[in-house]
């Protein structure tokens, strides 16, 4: 049997559009003698549609779409996602359902058993899980059809007093006792440079447990902080592959399911070529799915900008980014040549913007107020929410976006200033440690000089006052990241971290800083998530509590 | 038998704290013959952690302090509420569980059934459904015990294809094939002025239908956006009120569960009064679990600002609020003088700084990049953004938290600027539309005018041009608000809303605005939640999506 796989873009919500791509790829599978053409998790809404899922009108609009496609079904079959409704009176409404199109109808629904509600996944907010195992028959083949975490029964679950399964019910034992001759993977499967080599892991165990071939389509394309890889792939009853699709690509191929020869696995590419096509295409569809071309930051002469300005003149095209350089009487001359020399390289335009005159009236203003007091973080913050004020006005008149340039470590300790340079519509580099950030602007650099040189080797300041340095206010970045990755990724206790070695006073205070930047992480931009554990909707702390020391 | 209820206000992770808490409650039921003491839902950690519940040191903690409170329950029995490990290798790690505590020993555990996860619940995320259900025998009494959502198995289900049950299991059925004498239930049950009816409601139906007294604790006390407000209530098995504890205020009482005799009832009092007591509550919680004294905001005269600065001072004392008075070009002298009749009223201290000269600076410095482009919605907000900047930089350097006082009408419309009026620590009227505004400033002012008449009279303005009003580019606000809450609260669709009598043009016009606002509120303070449907955490939208028209 010949089946399609049709690794495809889409925008949640956009029937109209994810349609036509839909019906598109089914005509290019029929005209290559496909006999099944599949699609991946949700493709007909788009994923994930959060709380669009509560409107019924959504609902009747995916049905609708999904008869829609079904009608152009003819000599082809295919199986699209969407949400499909419980028929039971009892329980949630709704199912995350792969619909098996046939003949000009949908011949039968298959929905989700395993609903992932952790980290950025709350799919039993609106889903209710399945219970029924029914394979599909074509042309003598049986096939059992799985939505993605059905076939995650098996993950390690991290930290959870030796769990063995995170679910009671495993579907693929559940499929397998029917003896499928294939297994079918409807995916939505964000990209985590963690989690990739796990994902395929997962898709062999799977395939040499039951001694049955899968087929795995996922989406690509970002859906504001998620980062959908495709890397569509079948493997066979060995836990062979295939074949494999692009990542971070829409793709296309046919596969014989009889087929035995094997193709040339891609070899995984290194990490930060990984992050940097991910967080190319995450901004990219960003802007393109809001309706925006435009982008603006502001540049100033430190790593952080820098590498965003890269990323955004990849993703936007140069025409497409200007940047301002906003000095202030503690900017050095290295910062302002940096920038200057980086705009050149790139060819993009820039604007500068010397902010004494405005943060000099603000002091002025509250001069009577302040009267007696010394200065301190008041006055630094003046300054960044100057510049953040000014790049809101350059984006308000020319219809642009700002993107934000914090990265990880800073949001993590909360060095950063709310309402200034935490400011912007989309945060690029906020799942990147700062030492990542360097590593990304090295792999940057590799063949030619794009950051200067400068920028990467000079100590990081915020410029805030006189010859700050980072270093003045927090530890080294390769301790303080060592810690933050323990904290806060790997969810590790503060005892933790002392036993294994780091210093107390250093734990005690980068985890209280931690805490109590919580606030301040609620009101960020959304942040592009490459890691397994961003902030943002995958880590819900609250901001008014005692948090564990 | 003699059951104490315990209806208190806890701390979330503030493990001494609640459990000092806990065993002077004990010790005071014991005192006045107490059999047993009930504790509210996870009242050891506080409710709701989020995803503290992931880590291992604090589950650690909570049994620890569990096991504390077990040993002092010496001649009583106590339930109290916290997280147990789920002793199956399967499934989530954790329940959702009453510790029955005596003879100084955790006694059995019972864990809750029905996990919401919809709107401001987010249970199945860190909880496992239980599905055992064992009574407690406590001096011949048959104990069954639930946890909150377990008795709302027959909860009305909104907007789902004629749904009978959110769940399909009834707790309630379980428990009741055992014939208990008497139902516990602990609770954490936010307030919502559309909800409390239908809790009580709930409750009565319970008993009738299984012909059993309930006792129901809440817990009371402000958790960041969620205001809890106890009205702890015993109904006897034909469903009427034996007893029912205070509201927004801790409680305690002992009943004798062969007690006949019916207390008063306490009639509902009007709805302001109670948003009010519940906005004072939310307030002063925030501040005092942050360990914060000290707020400010920005006074314009208006009544949005005016009936923040009311509730601030009730809230937290007239010495602990100070506001800014900021006028422009555009102010109008009522509104200055309006500011200043409301502070003298309350007698708290502000601060005037007119803005114009720094936005005179701002203006200049962007003259050449803004040449020849006529003035727009920018330079509104950066008049905006100037005040928004002033309020950080006093909240800074005094140390005091800045409250934001936008209204849920302008939050869904988009009518306010990001990085401007949209600043604040916490949203204290976020959830009431304009026209609940007026009721309740109507509500303040009921005895005594506290709220100058002026302020409630005049049309609404934001004053950032001359003569600038907001019906100029909203409908007026009966209308507004009439589409926001249907479009919103009751997610009815555009088609449903045009069909129910609402001018096309304007329906589409205000659900665009909504959409089209997500990525503005993504970037929101938390927001004190007082409806069934208030934004924030409770209605997850994706920022990049085509919206249903």
């Amino acid at each position: 049997m010949r089946i399609a796989l049709a690794q495809l873009n889409y925008h949640v919500g956009n029937f109209p559009q994810n349609s036509a791509r839909i019906i598109d790829a089914i005509g290019k599978a029929k005209l290559e003698g496909a006999d099944l053409v599949v699609f991946s998790e949700l493709s007909v809404c788009g994923y994930y549609p959060n709380d669009l899922l509560e409107r019924l009108e959504f609902i009747r609009e995916s049905l609708a779409a999904i008869e829609k496609i079904a009608a152009i079904c003819d000599g082809i079959a295919a199986l699209v996602g969407g949400p499909s409704i419980n028929p039971s009176p009892k329980g949630k409404m709704l199912f995350n359902s792969a619909f098996f199109l046939q003949d000009g109808a949908i011949k039968s629904i298959h929905s989700k058993t395993l609903l992932p509600t952790y980290d950025v996944f709350d799919e039993y907010r609106h889903f209710e899980s399945n219970k029924e195992f029914n394979l599909i028959e074509l042309k003598g083949c049986r096939i059992a059809v799985t939505i993605c975490e059905d076939l995650w029964f098996n993950q390690k679950v991290m930290n959870s007093f030796g769990r063995e399964n995170l679910y009671a019910t495993s579907p693929m034992e559940e499929n397998c006792r029917q003896y499928p001759d294939l297994v079918i993977n409807l995916s939505a499967s964000p990209f985590s440079y963690h989690q990739e080599r796990l994902r395929k892991d997962i898709l062999v165990e799977n395939a040499v447990k039951y001694k049955v071939p899968i087929i795995y389509v996922n989406q690509v394309g970002a859906q504001t902080e998620l980062i959908f890889d495709g890397g569509s792939v079948m493997v066979d009853k060995h836990g062979k592959v295939v074949k494999e699709l692009a990542y971070f690509i829409e793709d296309f191929a046919v596969v014989d399911t009889s087929d035995q020869e094997l193709n040339e696995i891609q070899p995984l590419t290194e990490t930060s070529d990984r992050i940097y096509q991910a967080l190319v295409l995450g901004i990219s569809d960003y802007f393109r799915k809001s309706g925006f071309r435009k982008a603006t930051l502001g540049l100033s002469g430190g790593i952080d900008s820098a590498l965003t300005l890269v990323l955004a003149v990849r993703a936007l095209g140069a025409e497409n980014v200007k940047v301002l350089l906003m000095p202030s009487q503690y900017s050095s001359d290295h910062s302002v040549n940096d920038a200057v020399t980086l705009a050149n390289k790139l060819g993009i335009d820039y604007e500068t913007i010397p902010i004494h005159g405005i943060t000099n009236e603000f002091e002025k203003s509250l001069a009577s107020i302040f009267r007696g007091l010394p200065a301190d973080l008041t006055e630094e913050n003046i300054q960044a929410r100057v510049r953040g004020s000014l790049l809101m006005a350059f984006s308000n008149k020319f219809g642009c976006i700002v993107l934000n340039t914090s990265n990880k470590s800073e949001a993590a300790v909360g060095y950063g200033t709310l309402y200034g340079d935490m400011n912007g519509g989309l945060s690029v580099l906020g799942d990147l440690y700062k030492t990542e950030v360097y590593q990304l602007s090295r792999f940057i650099n590799k063949y030619e000089e794009i950051i200067p040189e400068n920028t990467i080797l000079k100590p990081p300041s915020a410029e805030l006052r006189p010859d700050q340095k980072d270093s003045d206010s927090l530890p080294d970045y390769e301790l303080l990241d060592a810690i933050l990755f323990q904290y806060i990724d790997q969810a590790r206790s503060v005892q933790d971290l002392i036993e294994s070695g780091f210093e107390e006073a250093v734990v005690r205070k980068v985890v209280s800083l931690v805490n109590q930047n919580e606030y301040k992480r609620f009101q960020a931009p959304p942040t592009l998530r490459v890691s397994s554990k961003a902030f943002g909707f995958g880590r819900k702390m609250p901001i008014v509590a005692r948090y564990p020391l």
